[in-house]
């Protein structure tokens, strides 16, 4: 086949490092092989790692993030079960669609786009729903742009004794993310986003609490394919016991373990810099050249920069000329935002001074 | 990473072409990306050749051939629809397992390990259920090596006013699949069988019937990453109209894309009769070494033979010590059959007759 080259500065994919993509193309061997399972150890070691917690459940489900979202939820939840969940964006949204077709009971605290979870709406809704039991909000909403205080919204859930899960897609390896010092029960991301890897993949991590949970349900997992405890088998025991549950992806997962040696070679506080400071070149780029940036300071999610579009300006135009005349891609608006705002993203090794500049002008010079 | 080369004669994955790894390895680029749409096209149009269907909702599911099951019956069915499954191995009892999850109501026929679907059985079983909605088989059972003849169950099915649901994951593109001649609904495959591509998608193909009665429920898809009828939007619009659903796995998009190109270019009915001739070869050298085939001639399968263990043979000895001498891989028994017979695959690029002496050799080396 033809390649085709492509800066990718939409909401993820982003560029992939060439080492991952040559690991992600040797030869491929079989899901059981020994070498392969010590292959997926090192994987989930070096996981732990970048989500910062020793829950020995923590792995890569065989498909892109929205499993990971589907997993947590198909597990954690039987019909009835009241989960809360803090919405202000897409994502959020598609959390209290999963957990409705599970039958959940669900309660939602409601944000304006563009703005972070509120911690006081939080609290309200809490102390009205004490039989909550699981609260579930979006680290960094791929919709908006913006990053939520997890570490505040994980211990009020606390302190109410609910379970946390959070939508870490777009922050894991991009923002700091402390699951065990923060208390996240469940947290799942995407392959394609910080970690600058190829998509499909999306790693997740759970807590003991969580586990247990699991273990005492009353009813089956509905979903055969996310069901936590015949995973189990295949992740967490020892070589001669790992029981087949489906083909694991194995070339993908090839390159997300070198993707994730990047990332601890690295060092997350290093990784998580480069990402702050490259965003803040972009910012002043941006507003510098007269353009609103649609989320404040104090929220804003270093890999994903949410732009207004100029009023006048032709959105699907301005995108389709990066495309065919720099081979750029920027991201549209979502949901609210479609056709109102773009989405730059300046993720995983695009997250540079230099890349910055790169799509800032390329942007900039369309908009002349 | 260090890369390890393994012969692959298990049940899948099997070795993958080098010009199918090289095209995984190409620059990823966005998932909504008009050259990316356009690749999209391009698979669903060689796998509709590959399936022998017009269906326009032939498209590959993001993820391993488990969730070409998934996808299968939590979109077919409803809580409370009757579904007639056909069980002859583990992967019938999977769709079972994932009907009576569904809240469907289940009736099975049963067949003996080793043994194709009965015809007559599954008549007498239809016509105790008149009320059955959907019928659903293994057409290449992975557990056991056995073809069933999925054309007679399909004819079967219609007469009663079923649809069809069969699971190709091990003879799409091995042995002889006609979908619409054959009167079959909803058909899976995974691509890591005998289209030699990397393990990690699930091929599906849905005719206009089955597409009619998803777009006629009437409670939502207890899944939302299988929901097909949100996955439409994203593969069936145009370039201009297609909705986000899910990031797609772009790079592995791109080796299907290539998978599939070689088996159009060596066309259908020749890789059939390779997989055929290979599969004779292996039998005649195997019997003819005394070992004994655990399917009758009429049922096997070409592309995975069963062979039983001969008697004080030490199972995992011996196939430890084909893949630390040889680096060869052949598989265990599965469920009924585990450390009573070796299933070898000769799938995908693997099918030939040189393969075939390649692993009798070592086979029978390492058993003298």
């Amino acid at each position: 086949m033809q390649s085709i080259h492509r800066e990718l500065f939409g909401p993820g994919p982003t560029n992939v490092p060439a080492s991952v993509l040559k690991a992600l193309s040797q030869p491929t061997i079989g899901h059981l092989d020994p070498e392969f399972l010590a292959i997926m150890d090192e994987v989930s070691q070096r996981l732990r790692h970048v989500f910062q917690t020793d829950n020995a459940l923590t792995f890569v489900l065989s498909a892109p993030g929205s499993i990971g979202m589907e997993a947590s939820f198909v597990n954690l939840l039987q019909p009835g079960d009241k989960v809360l969940i803090c919405i202000n964006g897409v994502f959020g949204g598609r959390m209290r669609e999963i957990c409705r077709r599970i039958g959940a009971d669900v309660v939602t605290v409601e944000n304006e786009w563009g703005t972070a979870v509120d911690l006081d709406a939080l609290r309200t809704t809490l102390a009205e729903h004490p039989d909550t039991a699981v609260v579930a909000f979006v680290h960094a909403e791929t919709s908006t742009g913006v990053r939520s205080d997890a570490k505040s919204i994980a211990a009020l859930a606390r302190e109410h004794g609910c379970l946390v899960v959070a939508d870490c897609v777009t922050s894991l390896a991009g923002v700091e993310l402390l699951v065990d010092e923060w208390g996240l029960d469940v947290v799942y991301s995407g392959s394609q986003k910080c970690l600058s890897c190829v998509p499909g993949l999306s790693p997740i991590t759970l807590s003991p609490r969580a586990v247990d949970r699991i273990k005492g349900r009353s009813t089956p997992v509905q979903s055969w394919f996310c069901d936590i405890s015949l995973l189990m088998s295949y992740y967490e025991s020892g070589e001669k016991t790992r029981a087949y549950h489906h083909t694991a992806p194995v070339n993908s997962l090839y390159a997300i373990n070198e993707a994730l040696r990047l990332v601890v070679d690295e060092t997350l506080q290093a990784r998580w810099m480069r990402h702050s400071a490259a965003a803040s070149h972009l910012y002043s780029r941006l507003e510098g050249a007269g353009l609103e940036l649609l989320v404040e300071a104090e929220h804003r999610l270093a890999p994903l920069t949410l732009v207004r579009i100029p009023d006048g300006v032709d959105d699907a135009a301005i995108r389709r000329r990066l495309l065919d005349e720099e081979n750029i891609e920027i991201g549209g608006g979502l949901g609210n935002f479609a056709g109102s705002a773009w989405r730059i993203g300046l993720m995983g090794q695009n997250a540079t001074i230099e890349r910055a500049d790169t799509v800032a002008d390329a942007l900039l010079a369309v908009l002349k």
